[in-house]
């Protein structure tokens, strides 16, 4: 099977490219600016649905045609989407019933993008059909590199619930409980919920007061299945005709989203390939650009994954869309070639005049080439050029995240004991502190076999199976290192919470138990023994084999252990029971990375080395200062020999290839 | 006619009970357990509909059978519920009608709890089914020991808007006006309203702008009544079938809701119950929670009344739910029993492994009986059993505030001078004032009999009937004492404004007249003549009769009387214009209280004397400091002698039989 | 044409009158009160559909006969409502259809007022018929002055969304459009939105993410233009029956509303009549008062206007409703005299006891005749009674201000570079430049012959058509001076991007281009060469033949122009590329002013010329302080013969008939 876009030169370099938005003859000028650009790989056709099946059956390849010869004649490989991303008005006119509803009964228009309902038999009908046809057309065009199905899938409409999808579900939960087990996994004898048929259970619409968590829990994991079958649907249709054509769907595994399952859909893609944007209010944008990366890295098992979006400077949909400053673009995509990534593009091409996103920066500006923007994006494309070696290299790693989107999706129900705790933020805080340790980390699923691992980062790893806290205790016990983070192992995979002390799940390989949460008041926070503060979240923690690292000296719980340290089997498992301020996790992540023999370096730059036959040493400085550090080698970028000490100057790159 | 849950010990002690929520096995631990903590009364089946109704007329009641057996071997009386609060699905999905409907016309979805219009004839007829046969099936089930209709009726559905409740409305009115009535009270020559026949009303739904004021608050008023004549329903049932079973449903007459008029309600219950959770983030959570109780004492009409639920430790449905410090959950216990409870129960007995409310706390916590709140759970519950005597004694009050909750209906409502008043919180700034002077107090509802009182503390009466306002006239005309805050007298039932010079109802007794109000801008405050300041609201008042006793030094109204005083027949009558801060509320207060011959005593530690044959003085130390006051008696839980001076411990309780 | 309130003796003064809210015999006493305040016109029968069509067809005008007879004889003048704003109960409990829908698809109830949909049938058809109706009936009446259609259009309901909407909307593109060019101009070839029949269009309805912005564009031309079309119905009812009463309908040209355009609405109207209600938090209410009496001005091609409703003092529906103090009313009133304005009334004559505007003050409050507003409602009305011969006098200006509804449409979109630009509040900030620099300015359209004026300011001019962008460009090359905000010329009249270089339209008259936009965070500022500082927006701005005033010294774009000047033709053309701070702003404009060789003077009072035969200079204080200024002639109000210097007392108001 084939796993990566098709005859690409070296690293991936290009965009989204929409030329139905242009008159015709811009788009020979297009693929000359693409040419000076270095760009190598485009996207194409994602929302062009409406220009292809102008009615139902009746298919316009025409225009299309003459795009993808151009791009083949100009030597660049595209990767062609099946354009079903956004159904068109003249569908979604003849079929409302497709589009999606919500949980207020409130029937969404087209109008925007991407309306449809996830269950909905004509969108998977027409969509395939229009996969099929792409793909008997496009099977033996030169220029086809990979396949782009669908756009972002459950960006905007997270969760259907119209009556489709409620028969649907329905389904779903009948081929996983009896109702016995329904009630029993879902605890409805609370609140006098119980079902005596399937035809009484309902998507979780609006009601009265706080709904049954596993209930919406359920919902949310049915909906992420229902999307993938779509998915999986057009994928097949493809594999059938072009089985040498690798298929991706290009995943949001970021800040700004968290509704799939992404563990799950990368098992069913070719290659993976990820969207990427900063959050203009942070300072610390490239720390979240680096996780996302790293989590991406993992989402592709270690192998080299696409960058299929970014900006290359501001984006439209923030409060302040900030625009990024002269070198900021080209740390940001260095970040993600050093992170793994064998390509970057970027939304997109060239800057819309109209729609929505005209203010969504692009490789070529609404004010044309003699910009910023373009000069960078030259710039950077020719340094991609000159790291063809790179490619098929991966990122070795000793220490190990487990992330687990689906107890993100159990914290963000309300009825908690704070509403203030933010799943993917919380996981920042660990990684940032790794992060500023010089520590290059993998992203593991729950259930990944982790004795690769020197340590392992656990955080709020809440709505847990018996396997798998199974298998972190085994890792420990075999001799593994872990740091748990508060509100793991509280919870089964019904979000049941684990009876007799918390951390239900882990309080053997802890050697703790807490007979309470105690969040604190808003503005409110607790001194530590070490000096540290905590705000939000304490509990009232009992040690019983663990010893007490920090303990509080003020607040609810004064002498209660804070953070503690447990000798369990073989190995060491550290428990982080409040939440610390960024010095006190700084502290107590260092400490458990030293304990598990890890090296901390404290750098002012960031440094990931790529490995392959040789050993490349990516070195991004994103600070205001010139900065040294130990390395040998040569300069790849500018081809001089670096011996023992290399400058990385202030917002600079380099990529050393290394001398051993 | 029996007035309290028959054959208790002495003060009831214990919880809501749903054993159905656990394997049946846990059942005799729990009756262990509640033993050991003093447990006498809990609560049973408020939401066991789906569990006794699998299907429409079948019930079954052999688990609860076995249930009440278990609590009856064990000495355990029941509150028992006629389990209608939450209609099961099965019921919903054969009759979606029985839903409530949202201002917006959302029908409401089942999947959380109490869902249902108070108008529907579904509902009221399986409801009064079920209590029927939980009568007929129980009568004679000797744990029985009172009814418990519903639950916290109104809590989520506090309105309904759909076309059952229209008609039942229309009725409504028509019993009440002649449509000519109802275009005067409701003032529609305003806005081109003009009803020309009934069939024209419909409930307050979604408007363009601001709606009929007069329409909203006898929407309010209607609902409170449909409402309550589903618990009337259940009663009269009730009643028939067992009428030496006292009936109570639980209020919620505290800061979290006001959407009945309890004054109504307490006139049909046996005995009234209520429930109390304290605001987290609040530093006189105890202070709310003092008015909460002396309010429901008014409710009882100064009979005992039953907390029927509070909470051991943290709830889980404010922002940040924060566990209550070792001896704050004794301290609220003895709070209650000394303004005037008989007895306190929590939500809930042991705490649920699944559902909504997991993370509430319990009287038996996740994590088992070795912990603080099991602990201190059955310490109180020994103490209580040291408090035999205390029973069916009362609680004396020199001064009353007047609490109107349908004032808090109709200021609640947009387009007012300002949107910034909260009429409970108010209040609770004057409740704050008399419990910092040590002052215990009555709360009696509108054209209550006032001659026992040394003051009335009026505050915020705004929508007031020409009868309610002669009572007040007629008390300070006999020689009592009032203390009237602004907002008072403003309007009339159907809150027209009475014209003239506010407050138009007020007037003539308070010797003034108010030509224009004048609220604050946000941020801004005005300096009194005695140094405190104002805040939200002034008023530019003239005085007739009265005398200036504060004024304002600067802001919009610089020299106009701020607080007067007014001789009026053989009384006093007090008027406060303006939004006091702290000090000044309290100086204005205390100068009402000694003019009123009260004594005032500014303690430490909270005192309150409940008496029968002999006085007990309860007294309650929220501070962090030992705290001492002159008294004698016999401290009853340590059995001690006391001899003129009693010292309070930190956080400590004490209850004194006193000596004459 | 008759283009003024007839038989009027000098300037307009009085208020909205409702008899139908007071029962008859306070009638008598209203216009005694009237003539005791110098009233000599109120607005009769705004909200009185419901008592004068009392169901189909059946109409009772006995009460308002008698009404207008009593007016009549006290000599107060009738601006008579065709009483068509809000259709009564019986009407829509009939025709639900007509009333309007939300985006989400809820249709709206009666209850409050005017809910209607624009495009409805039955709503039109009874309007018009009621219109005939009063005009037959009180064609003849010797009260009548003039007419009023409606009120406040679209105040409620903006938009809105149902199905006869769609079908309207459907054949209003059909007319301006072919499909083809309807796909252009919308930029569809975004996101798959291209439509094959006009069948498939729909109003801009709740979609799951951003919507088309041309398509909200020309719905929101669409719903000015129905609204339009319903008042002109009207009007050419009234035109038939009476040809010489002069027809109006009140705008809402103020900080509240932009949702017509009124330019547009302006030439439909026989004098142009506006609302303006101050914002109560703002220090600034008295300018932005100012801003709005000229943008009417403006409106009525610099006749007199009248402002059909103000407040004696507080409104109701502000968070804090704050009243007006001694002599603000008075300012208010001679501010809006001085520019333009033949008279102003008030909402409303007597304040209401009930219904949803109780607590809006009026010129006789609740308290009656013996408070401050009354009496200054008395004293303002002598004053207007010396002011006769102001009548019909102009305002000159040197500098005009270019005013785009729409481009307030366009720009209040999301997914623009930032979503806290506020287009009334940006002009508004220009506006009290100007103001503070003693300079009086007209407010002109787009489009407008600029050439009388010596400064054209154009504030975030921004969805600019070619033609528009011409005059603006001519009238520079012809020696004009313009100043140019950010945001203008970025977009053609379909919001699409002009290309090349923002700001597309005005970049050759401007001699800059700029690549990029460079929002700044939340809370950051950057210093500019001039030592004021900006923040919101900066540009990465490049000059070609223009001269860089001020740069900005930190920040992303250190060393870059921020405001520029160019010389054009014969012309100057500035540009402020940045949200300037207020110093920066007035230091700017204050150039721009002296350059076009306008003077400046920074007096503490305002100061306005009214020209006729004569020149009536206006002086208003509204600071805390007596102020001075050199002046000659006669103080209109006194009496008092003023030579070479005039005090203006602190709060006061002075009208000179100057000597030259
Ligand atoms: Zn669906
Ligand atoms: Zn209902
Ligand atoms: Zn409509």
């Amino acid at each position: 099977m084939t796993t990566w876009p098709t005859h690409l030169p070296g690293l991936a370099w290009g965009a989204d490219y929409n030329p139905e938005q242009w008159p015709e003859h811009v788009w020979s000028e297009d693929v000359e600016l693409m040419r000076r650009a270095g760009v190598n790989l485009v996207s194409v056709g994602i929302f062009s649905w409406a220009k292809i099946e102008v009615s139902k059956g009746e298919y316009r390849f025409g225009w299309l045609d003459r795009v993808m010869d151009l791009l083949h004649a100009g030597g660049i490989r595209v990767d062609l989407a099946t354009a079903t991303a956004a159904p068109p008005p003249w569908l979604t006119t003849e079929h409302p019933e497709m589009l999606p509803v919500r949980a207020d009964g409130v029937r969404l228009s087209h109008g925007s993008r991407q309306a449809y309902c996830p269950s909905s038999p004509i969108y998977r009908d027409r969509a395939t059909a229009l996969a099929a046809e792409m793909a008997s057309h496009y099977r033996d065009h030169p220029a086809l590199a990979a396949w782009h199905v669908g756009n972002e899938y459950a960006c905007h409409v997270k969760r259907c619930y119209c009556d489709t999808c409620a028969a649907s579900f329905r389904e779903w939960l009948a081929s996983r409980y009896t109702l016995d087990q329904l009630n029993d996994a879902w605890s409805t004898a609370f609140w006098s919920q119980g079902y005596t048929d399937f035809a009484q259970v309902l998507p979780p619409r609006v009601t009265p007061t706080f709904q049954n968590p596993a209930h919406v829990l359920d919902y949310d994991r049915f909906s992420d299945d229902a999307i993938l079958e779509l998915y999986k649907a057009e994928r097949d249709v493809l594999r059938m005709v072009t089985p040498d054509v690798p298929i991706t769907t290009n995943f949001m595994a970021n800040w700004t989203f968290g509704d799939l399952d992404y563990w799950k859909w990368a098992r069913e893609v070719d290659f993976v390939s990820n969207d990427h944007y900063t959050e203009a209010q942070s300072p610390d944008r490239h720390v979240e650009l680096a996780m996302s990366a790293d989590l991406v890295r993992g989402l592709a098992g270690g192998k080299p994954w696409l960058l299929m979006e970014n900006s290359t400077s501001a984006v439209n949909w923030q409060r302040r869309n900030i625009a990024k400053l002269p070198g900021e673009m080209r740390r940001h995509s260095f970040q993600n070639i050093a992170r793994g990534a064998d390509g970057t593009l970027f939304f997109q091409w060239r800057q819309s005049r109209g729609g929505s996103e005209r203010y969504h920066s692009a490789m070529v500006p609404h004010a044309g080439t003699e910009t910023k923007v373009y000069r960078e994006v030259c710039e950077v494309g020719a340094e991609y050029g000159r790291l063809t070696e790179v490619v098929g290299s991966t990122v070795d790693a000793s220490v190990a995240v487990l992330y687990d989107f689906q107890s993100g999706w159990a914290l963000r129900q309300d009825a908690h004991p704070t509403n203030d705790f933010d799943h993917y933020r919380h996981v920042l805080g660990y990684y940032k502190a790794l992060w500023q340790a010089g520590v290059t980390v993998d992203f593991v699923a729950p259930g990944t076999n982790l004795s690769a691992y020197s340590l392992v980062v656990v955080p709020a790893f809440y709505a847990v199976s018996d396997a798998h806290a199974a298998v972190v205790a085994d890792y420990v016990a075999g001799g593994g290192h872990v740091l748990v983070t508060y509100l793991s192992g509280v919870a089964d995979q019904h979000t049941r919470v684990r009876l007799g002390g918390y951390p239900g799940a882990f309080r053997d390989v802890l050697g703790v138990w807490s007979e309470e949460f105690h969040p604190l008041r808003e503005d409110e926070t607790v001194t530590l023994t070490d000096g540290s503060t905590a705000s939000l979240w304490t509990e009232h923690l009992h040690t019983r084999t663990a010893d007490t690292v920090v303990s509080y000296e003020d607040g609810p719980l004064p002498g209660v252990p804070a953070v503690t340290r447990n000798a369990f089997g073989g190995g060491v498992a550290w428990y982080v029971a409040c939440d610390l301020d960024e010095g006190g996790l700084s502290r107590t992540v260092e400490n458990a990375l030293s304990g598990a023999g890890v090296a901390v370096s404290r750098s002012p730059i960031e440094l990931v080395r790529r490995k392959g036959d040789v050993s490349f040493l990516f070195a991004v400085n994103h600070t205001g200062t010139d900065a040294q550090i130990e390395a040998s080698g040569v300069d790849v970028l500018s081809g001089t020999q670096v011996s023992g000490r290399l400058t990385v100057r202030a917002g600079d790159v380099v990529v050393l290839r290394e001398e051993v």
